[in-house]
């Protein structure tokens, strides 16, 4: 079960003033901004060099959903970080097996098909971890 | 000034529970264990593969740290992302000019040598920062 970080996502009040930071001090490339109102969220991605996975940047746009609770809760900061795998289901249980707690039966389907589900951070040392089906991820 | 992920840093109560999950479960590798005196912790270092970073556990084994104290405030979780820079103290100059908050004048060096220094996670909306100099890292 090979992985690789596809991205880490940081929860900002702002994304134009966290791009200051994270374009424009650090450098990073902007690929491009996403409203997903389906989450309540506008996002930016600025991917690191050499395909070493990418920045999110995640500004609620809705009060009632859990990064606007976790924004109110504990500031700004990194929310969870997620992993390539290669089959998703796969993991899933494989993972479940374990003792992870996956936090859905089946995978969540995104706008475009991708494939992805939680793993809730109690059953991972406090950290919310991501899986995202990316087929070859493991070449 | 690209930037590689070298590693995530997650505080842990118990290195030993925690790779049950990361090693056990995840299925990374356990590349060592290593404890560090001077910074009052244990640490755990799992690479990612395909050169996608390493995921580091961090123990403390002092109460009087900083690291200590974030373990008792906030739980487990997430404590820093470590990002490879070709040349640190250009790019502390660099960072430092465009605002962000670099915490020493000068690099810190560890025990092998290597320099690394952290920036203040109010500069970098909520995320603390570390850059750790591996020459080569642009190529």
């Amino acid at each position: 079960m090979p992985f690789k970080i596809d991205h880490i996502a940081i929860i900002v009040e702002n994304i134009e003033e966290a791009l200051n930071v994270y374009r424009d001090a650090l450098g990073l490339p902007l690929e491009r901004i996403e409203d997903v109102p389906a989450e309540g969220v506008r996002t930016a991605f600025l991917p690191l060099p050499n395909g070493g996975g990418e920045i999110e940047l995640v500004q609620p746009i809705q009060a009632n959903t859990g990064v606007a609770k976790f924004l109110r809760k504990r500031g700004e900061g990194i929310h969870h970080i997620c992993l390539t795998v290669e089959n998703i289901e796969a993991a899933m249980r494989t993972l479940s097996a374990r003792g992870l707690q996956v936090l859905e039966e089946t995978p969540r389907v995104g706008a475009q098909g991708q494939k992805y589900v939680f793993i809730h951070p109690k059953s991972a040392h406090g950290v919310l971890l991501e899986l995202y089906e990316k087929p070859g991820s493991d070449e």
